[in-house]
Protein backbone atom coordinates (compact mmCIF):
# COMPACT_ATOMS: atom_id res chain seq x y z
CA UNK A 1 0.00 0.00 0.00
CA UNK A 2 3.01 2.38 0.73
CA UNK A 3 4.56 1.42 -2.35
CA UNK A 4 1.07 2.26 -4.27
CA UNK A 5 0.41 5.77 -2.97
CA UNK A 6 4.20 6.31 -3.51
CA UNK A 7 3.63 5.31 -7.02
CA UNK A 8 0.44 7.64 -7.35
CA UNK A 9 2.50 10.63 -6.15
CA UNK A 10 5.33 10.13 -9.07
CA UNK A 11 5.02 10.92 -12.58
CA UNK A 12 3.28 8.00 -14.52
CA UNK A 13 6.22 7.27 -16.13
CA UNK A 14 7.52 6.06 -13.20
CA UNK A 15 5.05 3.01 -12.97
CA UNK A 16 5.04 2.37 -16.12
CA UNK A 17 9.50 1.85 -15.96
CA UNK A 18 8.66 -0.38 -12.71
CA UNK A 19 5.75 -2.57 -14.69
CA UNK A 20 8.16 -3.51 -17.37
CA UNK A 21 10.79 -4.07 -14.99
CA UNK A 22 9.41 -6.37 -13.19
CA UNK A 23 7.74 -7.87 -16.28
CA UNK A 24 11.66 -9.17 -17.52
CA UNK A 25 12.78 -9.97 -13.71
CA UNK A 26 12.78 -13.39 -13.70
CA UNK A 27 13.16 -13.45 -17.41
CA UNK A 28 16.37 -12.22 -17.49
CA UNK A 29 17.78 -12.37 -13.72
CA UNK A 30 19.51 -15.64 -13.53
CA UNK A 31 21.78 -17.29 -10.86
CA UNK A 32 25.32 -17.06 -11.49
CA UNK A 33 26.82 -20.38 -12.92
CA UNK A 34 29.44 -20.37 -10.60
CA UNK A 35 28.38 -18.71 -7.50
CA UNK A 36 24.44 -18.66 -7.67
CA UNK A 37 24.95 -15.18 -7.27
CA UNK A 38 22.26 -13.01 -9.05
CA UNK A 39 22.86 -11.80 -12.31
CA UNK A 40 21.99 -11.06 -15.83
CA UNK A 41 24.85 -12.84 -18.00
CA UNK A 42 26.18 -16.43 -17.03
CA UNK A 43 28.53 -15.48 -15.09
CA UNK A 44 28.03 -12.41 -12.05
CA UNK A 45 30.25 -9.22 -11.77
CA UNK A 46 32.45 -10.66 -9.43
CA UNK A 47 32.95 -13.90 -11.33
CA UNK A 48 34.05 -12.09 -14.60
CA UNK A 49 35.65 -9.54 -13.10
CA UNK A 50 39.57 -10.62 -13.55
CA UNK A 51 40.50 -8.18 -10.58
CA UNK A 52 39.02 -10.57 -7.71
CA UNK A 53 40.95 -12.69 -6.10
CA UNK A 54 39.46 -16.11 -7.25
CA UNK A 55 41.74 -18.00 -4.45
CA UNK A 56 39.58 -16.80 -1.82
CA UNK A 57 36.20 -17.70 -1.56
CA UNK A 58 33.87 -16.17 0.90
CA UNK A 59 30.23 -18.49 1.54
CA UNK A 60 27.33 -17.05 2.21
CA UNK A 61 23.67 -17.90 2.88
CA UNK A 62 21.85 -15.50 0.70
CA UNK A 63 22.45 -13.66 -2.58
CA UNK A 64 21.75 -10.83 -0.41
CA UNK A 65 24.26 -11.06 2.26
CA UNK A 66 27.02 -10.34 -0.68
CA UNK A 67 25.75 -6.69 -0.18
CA UNK A 68 26.74 -6.25 3.17
CA UNK A 69 30.07 -8.11 2.60
CA UNK A 70 30.81 -5.85 -0.27
CA UNK A 71 29.85 -2.59 1.59
CA UNK A 72 32.68 -3.14 3.70
CA UNK A 73 35.23 -2.35 0.83
CA UNK A 74 37.74 -4.92 2.24
CA UNK A 75 37.20 -8.04 0.56
CA UNK A 76 38.69 -8.69 -2.75
CA UNK A 77 37.86 -12.26 -3.34
CA UNK A 78 34.95 -13.96 -5.03
CA UNK A 79 31.78 -15.52 -3.15
CA UNK A 80 29.97 -18.72 -3.53
CA UNK A 81 25.97 -18.64 -2.58
CA UNK A 82 24.47 -21.80 -0.68
CA UNK A 83 20.85 -20.36 -1.58
CA UNK A 84 19.90 -20.76 2.39
CA UNK A 85 20.62 -22.47 5.64
CA UNK A 86 20.28 -25.79 6.53
CA UNK A 87 16.82 -25.98 9.06
CA UNK A 88 15.41 -29.61 9.73
CA UNK A 89 12.36 -27.53 11.44
CA UNK A 90 11.44 -25.84 8.33
CA UNK A 91 12.14 -29.12 6.04
CA UNK A 92 15.78 -27.40 4.61
CA UNK A 93 18.45 -30.22 4.37
CA UNK A 94 21.89 -30.82 2.89
CA UNK A 95 20.72 -31.46 -0.78
CA UNK A 96 18.57 -28.18 -0.68
CA UNK A 97 21.67 -26.25 -0.32
CA UNK A 98 24.53 -25.54 -3.66
CA UNK A 99 27.53 -26.96 -1.41
CA UNK A 100 28.24 -28.99 -4.72
CA UNK A 101 29.11 -26.36 -6.84
CA UNK A 102 31.40 -25.23 -4.03
CA UNK A 103 33.45 -28.66 -3.38
CA UNK A 104 33.29 -28.85 -7.45
CA UNK A 105 35.33 -25.17 -7.77
CA UNK A 106 37.70 -26.53 -4.74
CA UNK A 107 38.31 -29.35 -6.29
CA UNK A 108 39.35 -27.66 -9.63
CA UNK A 109 42.17 -26.48 -7.74
CA UNK A 110 43.53 -23.20 -7.51
CA UNK A 111 41.23 -22.06 -4.22
CA UNK A 112 43.36 -21.37 -1.05
CA UNK A 113 41.00 -19.97 1.20
CA UNK A 114 37.68 -20.63 2.15
CA UNK A 115 35.61 -18.44 4.47
CA UNK A 116 32.16 -19.60 5.90
CA UNK A 117 30.12 -16.30 6.15
CA UNK A 118 26.98 -17.79 7.19
CA UNK A 119 25.07 -16.04 10.11
CA UNK A 120 26.36 -16.93 13.97
CA UNK A 121 23.24 -18.40 14.62
CA UNK A 122 22.42 -21.90 15.10
CA UNK A 123 21.90 -22.90 11.45
CA UNK A 124 24.12 -20.70 10.19
CA UNK A 125 26.93 -22.76 12.62
CA UNK A 126 25.39 -26.35 12.11
CA UNK A 127 25.55 -25.03 7.96
CA UNK A 128 28.97 -24.15 8.14
CA UNK A 129 29.99 -27.16 9.95
CA UNK A 130 27.97 -29.10 7.10
CA UNK A 131 30.15 -27.41 4.73
CA UNK A 132 33.85 -27.72 6.27
CA UNK A 133 33.02 -31.62 6.59
CA UNK A 134 32.17 -31.48 2.80
CA UNK A 135 35.63 -29.73 1.94
CA UNK A 136 38.06 -31.53 4.88
CA UNK A 137 39.41 -33.81 2.13
CA UNK A 138 40.87 -30.76 0.05
CA UNK A 139 43.77 -28.95 0.46
CA UNK A 140 41.79 -25.93 1.51
CA UNK A 141 42.47 -23.40 4.35
CA UNK A 142 38.86 -23.50 5.99
CA UNK A 143 38.08 -20.55 8.17
CA UNK A 144 34.66 -18.72 9.85
CA UNK A 145 33.81 -15.48 10.42
CA UNK A 146 34.43 -14.15 13.96
CA UNK A 147 31.90 -14.10 16.50
CA UNK A 148 32.66 -10.62 19.09
CA UNK A 149 31.71 -7.74 20.41
CA UNK A 150 30.29 -5.65 17.37
CA UNK A 151 32.61 -2.69 16.90
CA UNK A 152 31.13 0.25 19.10
CA UNK A 153 29.38 -2.31 21.32
CA UNK A 154 29.97 -2.41 24.81
CA UNK A 155 30.43 -5.73 27.50
CA UNK A 156 27.93 -4.21 29.84
CA UNK A 157 24.97 -5.16 26.99
CA UNK A 158 26.53 -8.08 25.18
CA UNK A 159 25.02 -11.61 25.85
CA UNK A 160 27.30 -14.24 27.96
CA UNK A 161 27.64 -16.36 24.89
CA UNK A 162 29.23 -13.33 22.43
CA UNK A 163 31.46 -12.29 25.31
CA UNK A 164 32.83 -15.97 25.61
CA UNK A 165 33.22 -16.45 22.08
CA UNK A 166 34.91 -13.06 21.90
CA UNK A 167 37.44 -14.22 24.70
CA UNK A 168 38.45 -17.71 22.88
CA UNK A 169 38.90 -15.60 19.81
CA UNK A 170 41.12 -13.05 20.99
CA UNK A 171 44.10 -12.23 19.15
CA UNK A 172 47.89 -11.06 20.13
CA UNK A 173 47.99 -7.08 19.32
CA UNK A 174 51.01 -6.44 17.07
CA UNK B 1 10.80 7.41 42.99
CA UNK B 2 10.27 4.43 41.36
CA UNK B 3 12.44 3.58 44.65
CA UNK B 4 10.67 4.85 46.67
CA UNK B 5 7.13 3.85 45.84
CA UNK B 6 8.75 0.50 45.51
CA UNK B 7 10.26 0.51 49.20
CA UNK B 8 6.52 2.12 50.60
CA UNK B 9 4.90 -1.05 49.56
CA UNK B 10 7.81 -3.15 51.26
CA UNK B 11 8.01 -4.03 55.17
CA UNK B 12 9.88 -1.20 56.90
CA UNK B 13 12.82 -3.34 57.76
CA UNK B 14 13.40 -3.51 54.20
CA UNK B 15 14.02 0.70 53.94
CA UNK B 16 16.01 0.55 57.52
CA UNK B 17 18.28 -2.50 56.07
CA UNK B 18 18.89 -0.72 52.65
CA UNK B 19 19.70 2.67 55.12
CA UNK B 20 22.33 1.37 57.38
CA UNK B 21 23.86 -0.92 54.21
CA UNK B 22 24.12 2.57 52.34
CA UNK B 23 25.49 3.93 55.10
CA UNK B 24 28.47 1.59 56.06
CA UNK B 25 28.82 1.63 51.92
CA UNK B 26 31.91 3.65 51.23
CA UNK B 27 33.43 2.95 54.74
CA UNK B 28 33.62 -0.67 53.69
CA UNK B 29 33.85 -1.09 50.11
CA UNK B 30 37.30 -0.09 48.60
CA UNK B 31 39.22 -0.94 45.40
CA UNK B 32 41.43 -4.44 45.67
CA UNK B 33 45.10 -3.72 46.68
CA UNK B 34 45.96 -5.66 43.36
CA UNK B 35 43.32 -5.50 40.79
CA UNK B 36 40.94 -2.07 42.31
CA UNK B 37 37.79 -4.59 41.78
CA UNK B 38 35.52 -3.51 44.42
CA UNK B 39 35.99 -5.21 47.49
CA UNK B 40 35.29 -5.50 51.22
CA UNK B 41 38.86 -7.25 51.80
CA UNK B 42 42.74 -5.57 51.43
CA UNK B 43 42.23 -8.47 48.01
CA UNK B 44 39.26 -8.93 46.33
CA UNK B 45 37.25 -12.42 45.95
CA UNK B 46 39.07 -13.28 42.36
CA UNK B 47 42.82 -12.32 43.60
CA UNK B 48 42.71 -13.93 46.62
CA UNK B 49 40.74 -17.22 45.03
CA UNK B 50 43.94 -19.67 44.75
CA UNK B 51 41.84 -21.38 41.51
CA UNK B 52 41.87 -18.59 39.73
CA UNK B 53 45.02 -18.75 37.09
CA UNK B 54 47.04 -15.58 37.78
CA UNK B 55 49.43 -16.05 35.07
CA UNK B 56 46.58 -14.57 32.93
CA UNK B 57 45.06 -10.56 33.81
CA UNK B 58 42.07 -9.72 31.72
CA UNK B 59 41.95 -5.74 31.79
CA UNK B 60 38.72 -4.22 31.47
CA UNK B 61 37.36 -0.10 31.64
CA UNK B 62 35.16 -1.09 35.06
CA UNK B 63 34.86 -3.05 37.74
CA UNK B 64 31.13 -3.71 36.81
CA UNK B 65 32.34 -5.30 33.44
CA UNK B 66 34.08 -8.06 35.55
CA UNK B 67 30.81 -9.36 36.41
CA UNK B 68 29.75 -9.50 32.31
CA UNK B 69 32.63 -11.72 31.84
CA UNK B 70 32.24 -13.86 34.88
CA UNK B 71 28.66 -13.93 33.70
CA UNK B 72 30.02 -16.30 30.77
CA UNK B 73 31.86 -18.53 33.14
CA UNK B 74 34.41 -19.36 31.00
CA UNK B 75 37.24 -16.88 31.88
CA UNK B 76 39.47 -18.71 34.32
CA UNK B 77 41.94 -16.14 35.11
CA UNK B 78 41.86 -12.90 37.04
CA UNK B 79 41.12 -9.21 36.36
CA UNK B 80 42.72 -5.30 36.34
CA UNK B 81 39.96 -2.43 36.43
CA UNK B 82 41.48 0.45 34.64
CA UNK B 83 38.86 2.68 36.45
CA UNK B 84 37.83 4.04 33.01
CA UNK B 85 39.10 4.56 29.84
CA UNK B 86 41.25 7.52 27.39
CA UNK B 87 38.85 10.11 26.82
CA UNK B 88 40.68 13.58 25.87
CA UNK B 89 37.26 15.48 25.30
CA UNK B 90 36.05 14.47 29.04
CA UNK B 91 39.44 15.64 30.27
CA UNK B 92 40.38 11.54 31.19
CA UNK B 93 44.04 11.00 30.15
CA UNK B 94 46.90 8.51 30.86
CA UNK B 95 47.17 9.31 34.37
CA UNK B 96 44.10 9.04 35.67
CA UNK B 97 43.61 5.31 34.40
CA UNK B 98 45.38 2.70 36.95
CA UNK B 99 47.81 1.57 34.63
CA UNK B 100 51.10 1.85 36.76
CA UNK B 101 49.57 -1.19 38.65
CA UNK B 102 48.81 -3.38 35.80
CA UNK B 103 52.39 -2.76 34.64
CA UNK B 104 53.51 -3.39 38.10
CA UNK B 105 52.31 -6.68 38.39
CA UNK B 106 53.53 -7.67 35.05
CA UNK B 107 57.14 -6.68 36.32
CA UNK B 108 56.94 -9.35 39.07
CA UNK B 109 56.80 -12.03 36.75
CA UNK B 110 54.42 -15.01 36.60
CA UNK B 111 52.14 -13.15 33.93
CA UNK B 112 51.75 -15.31 30.45
CA UNK B 113 49.28 -12.84 28.91
CA UNK B 114 46.89 -9.94 29.21
CA UNK B 115 44.04 -10.01 27.55
CA UNK B 116 42.58 -6.60 26.65
CA UNK B 117 38.83 -6.25 27.28
CA UNK B 118 38.34 -2.42 27.14
CA UNK B 119 35.06 -1.98 25.03
CA UNK B 120 35.35 -2.19 21.02
CA UNK B 121 34.41 2.03 20.85
CA UNK B 122 36.88 5.03 19.99
CA UNK B 123 37.66 5.19 23.93
CA UNK B 124 37.83 1.67 24.41
CA UNK B 125 41.08 0.94 21.26
CA UNK B 126 42.54 3.94 22.23
CA UNK B 127 43.18 2.61 25.88
CA UNK B 128 44.02 -0.99 24.40
CA UNK B 129 46.79 0.72 22.39
CA UNK B 130 48.40 2.60 25.14
CA UNK B 131 47.86 -0.40 27.74
CA UNK B 132 49.65 -2.22 24.65
CA UNK B 133 52.18 0.27 24.45
CA UNK B 134 53.20 0.00 28.02
CA UNK B 135 53.34 -3.62 28.60
CA UNK B 136 55.81 -3.48 25.15
CA UNK B 137 58.58 -4.33 27.52
CA UNK B 138 57.39 -6.69 29.10
CA UNK B 139 58.17 -10.73 27.80
CA UNK B 140 54.52 -11.36 28.10
CA UNK B 141 51.83 -12.07 25.51
CA UNK B 142 49.09 -9.32 25.04
CA UNK B 143 45.91 -10.26 23.33
CA UNK B 144 42.63 -8.32 22.17
CA UNK B 145 38.86 -9.52 22.51
CA UNK B 146 37.59 -10.43 19.21
CA UNK B 147 35.22 -7.80 17.55
CA UNK B 148 32.71 -9.40 14.91
CA UNK B 149 29.15 -10.80 14.62
CA UNK B 150 27.42 -10.98 17.50
CA UNK B 151 25.85 -14.72 18.09
CA UNK B 152 22.56 -14.77 16.90
CA UNK B 153 23.18 -11.82 14.62
CA UNK B 154 22.98 -11.54 11.05
CA UNK B 155 25.21 -10.37 8.34
CA UNK B 156 22.04 -8.62 6.99
CA UNK B 157 21.80 -5.76 10.01
CA UNK B 158 25.49 -5.77 11.01
CA UNK B 159 27.41 -2.72 10.13
CA UNK B 160 30.06 -2.37 7.42
CA UNK B 161 33.12 -1.82 10.09
CA UNK B 162 32.10 -4.99 12.53
CA UNK B 163 31.62 -6.58 9.17
CA UNK B 164 35.21 -5.98 8.12
CA UNK B 165 36.28 -6.88 11.70
CA UNK B 166 34.70 -10.48 11.60
CA UNK B 167 36.19 -11.60 8.08
CA UNK B 168 39.71 -9.97 9.10
CA UNK B 169 39.40 -12.51 12.39
CA UNK B 170 38.81 -15.43 10.52
CA UNK B 171 39.93 -18.26 12.52
CA UNK B 172 40.45 -22.00 10.69
CA UNK B 173 37.94 -24.15 11.61
CA UNK B 174 39.77 -27.55 13.23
Amino acid sequence: MRLTYHLLKQPPEQSKRLASALAVLTDRVRPCDRCNNLTEEPLCSYCSDPRRDAAVICVVEEAADIASIERTGEFRGVFHVLGGRLSPLDGVGPDDLKVHGLVVRVQAGGVREVILATNPKLEGEATALYVQEQLATFDVVVTRIARGIPVGGDLEYADGVTIAQAIAARRVMT
